[in-house]
């Protein structure tokens, strides 16, 4: 599918810059783009590529148009007007409705007309499939759970009984959703399992990465709400509530009846403890570790980035020795005469 | 189902202060509760909640008993306490025996005639599954491996070959036991495969979390003794030793040939490296990293928690100079003149 | 199988010291070996168990010799030794040629007359496996996805569309190739969706393990190059690139459109942040976060390890504190007289 540049322009609300008649065939990075693609600069990362690029359009932010040696679609937001003319080049594909033979549909199953049920899906009694809904190969939809319309669950998903996802969900390969919570009660050394009574909702908008776990919650629901997007191999423990349009990157772990507010963001590796009130506009770089209530908007970071490891050696000698070291400090401030400035009485 | 609360302090051992001819209906949190409802009190962050609660009974310490507006059952372990009645109203249904037709059942294979296979299930050559086992959708049970009575793959789980599971385990949807433990041997800077001929062995009433693995081991097995409870996300490398008892939370990774104690705890996202031995009664704050053995009970930390940004820049920046704070400071002793107490000959 | 233990000496290079007809017809390790058994000592943790073993043969480093008990096959990498012998007593079955009647292959896939479909196997329109590949069971190979010569994907692996798979690569259960990459356009607080259009290359003798997980790329491909080897539980986002012969253990997330270089090595729990440049022969000590290109080779770490938890609540504190401290350094500094060595001429 071809475009006019111009046409790309009204429909992304980017200011154009050059040949409105110039047609675009395609897509590419900076580096790789060439006649007829369009490119984009949204990280200055790759600001190095724009000069040499042989695309015959890019998107960018004024700044960089000086240096844009192509047709430019001018934006605040290059990353934006990029997504958007990305999805209207390569739209995703129609669901088409029916059943695989090879599906296991329960006979109190609800299927809407207009979903599919690929092949080797299983849907359990009392199982609801809304309008133009995917259920992917594989795919296993517990008792009593309920899909919204046009979600898909791509491959293999696994959700237990009585979970509720809400409209245009997509959900990747391998995420289990509505598996029982970690709850046990401690008996004189041994484990007792609580059982696990409370589900999990789903609101809409939402994207669940591949292999990412969301356990049901103990008497509550777990929540996320909508435009809730999750990258792969995320934990989100029972009864932890994520507000409407936070974001969480891949490998975060967030523990029990924690609440994290509305429009979060939580870069990679990120641990939560359980139990906290994260407030909206939060944000935790990659690794941190979470260990109070936050109840104001703010960045915060709690990790130890890579040195060269004799250096780091050290480092961790002289933080173990840090008690020790303000013993020493104090000593010093108690003996060595009077400080300008602190003491100013006994000059 | 409705219970006499007198019932419920009889069948949990907690001392009822109330009227025991009180009916119970149902469970819900203090916050959520209503008229015939029993909630807990376990955790002192929901205190707050207690005086306002509509329920008809709390089970909670005697600490709380003085502001508890309901009855109460007593006891120095609610949530255990909680864990009873929550097991004894919402009882686990029993297993249907039988075997989906869509189920692929290797000839060679032996199921007990009390088990159920599921839809999609598939059991290779010589699988034995025991007595009121549950397979659930989509799992796979690899050749030779066995599954003890009571024992319940809830779904889309896979055991490799020859891995044997006793009774009343619990495995989560896209748990992964008995796949290759990461043995490689370098060969000029390419990596050799290390085949790994053992197996894993689990015993009785463990439980394993959602997209949980379990490598198999190098020569000899993987063990995961008795009661042990593994969350989701969390990965034991090959010939790993977890004790009884002992409980992991979610994201937790074990590399290979350490062995773990008995009753002992690891919070979310604790690493531990490999070829370590840590006793019985060893508790992990949550993502340490544990790079030494540790003979003895106790509890440990490794982590930096959340800071502002700002401030966390600053101390990053001031870690990385330590050793040199540690040559200033040792400047300053030399050449600030006596330090009481540590060199008073020189006063 | 047995073999004499001289021809395990020349089949693998490692130099004889002792009989060379004995009859080797096991594997074990040190401790638990017995006669027949041939065993090996790699790593220097296991030594106390050498002069006590009851192996037949030990493979070792000529500088353990002497304490052998047994004969021995001198080698310098005793485990590379190991590697090869148990490949030759213990090869891999051959993979069964065909296709289970329960498996779901779509009329347009291409299937070599020496593959084998498992039970439950889907294979999507256009997919193309190649000769001597072994599709367990309920692996899903999406539309258009292509799988090299002795090729296997042991059980519920998940490849979405367009993936590309050389030869001799090994992905274990749950892993998942091909899911969307997390790519996220933020639109006044709202994430919008950029497609992912781009898919995953794999090169030649790959190892993927159980739940890993590797995203496609936005534009261009995501790669991993020949001989890489990844454990369980790794997150490959969108566009990385990982250079041939590099090993990444469990638990490592790599952020999008990084490039790994050749032969590095990072060790569990590792994260590395989006958009660096890692070079060739770097290592990462586990648990450490990489938020910085690396140009050179190296040994970088930025763990906390684990302390005694008080023991770790004051250097938690002494590090919020290291900006006081040095203000306090400074005064003390500033304060105390000349120092020897750095103001002489005040002296």
């Amino acid at each position: 599918m071809s475009y006019r540049l111009g046409d790309l322009a009204r429909h992304t609300g980017a200011r154009l810059e050059g040949d409105p008649d110039r047609m675009i065939h395609g897509l590419n990075v900076l580096q790789a783009a060439g006649p007829g693609d369009i490119s984009f600069l949204a990280n200055r990362k790759y600001r190095k590529y724009l000069k040499a690029t042989r695309a015959s359009a890019v998107i960018l932010g004024r700044e960089f148009l000086a240096e844009c040696p192509a047709d430019a679609l001018v934006s605040d937001n290059p990353y934006l007007v990029f997504a958007r003319i990305a999805d209207l080049m390569f739209p995703q594909a129609p669901v088409h409705a029916g059943r695989h033979p090879s599906a296991v549909i329960a006979d109190s199953a609800q299927v809407d007309a207009g979903a599919w049920i690929g092949p080797g899906a299983i849907l359990e009694d009392d199982a609801r499939i809304g309008p133009r809904a995917y259920i992917g190969p594989g795919c296993v939809v517990g008792r009593g759970s309920r899909i919204g319309e046009d979600t898909r669950l791509v491959a293999n998903v696994t959700l237990c009984h009585d979970v509720r996802i809400g409209r245009r969900v997509l959900v990747h390969p391998g995420a289990v959703i509505g598996s029982d919570g970690f709850g046990l009660a401690n008996d004189g050394g041994m484990w007792v399992k609580v059982p696990q009574l409370g589900s999990v909702r789903i609101g809409d908008d939402v994207e669940i990465g591949a292999n990412t776990t969301i356990d049901r919650g103990a008497l509550k629901d777990t929540v996320i709400e909508d435009g809730v997007k999750l990258d792969n191999q995320i934990q989100v423990a029972h009864n932890v509530l994520i507000g409407a349009h936070t974001a969480v990157a891949a490998c975060v772990g967030i523990a029990g009846s924690t609440r994290i507010g509305q429009r979060c963001t939580l870069a990679g590796g990120v641990g939560v403890v359980g139990h906290l009130e994260i407030a909206d506009d939060v944000h935790f770089s990659a690794q941190t570790l979470v260990t109070r209530s936050h109840a104001q908007p703010g960045h915060f970071s709690g990790n130890l980035p890579a040195m060269p490891n004799r250096a780091w050696r050290k480092a961790i000698a002289r933080i173990r020795q840090l008690e020790e070291t303000e013993q020493r400090l104090r000593r010093l401030e108690k003996g060595a005469g009077p400080q300008p400035g602190e003491r100013p009485d006994e000059e």
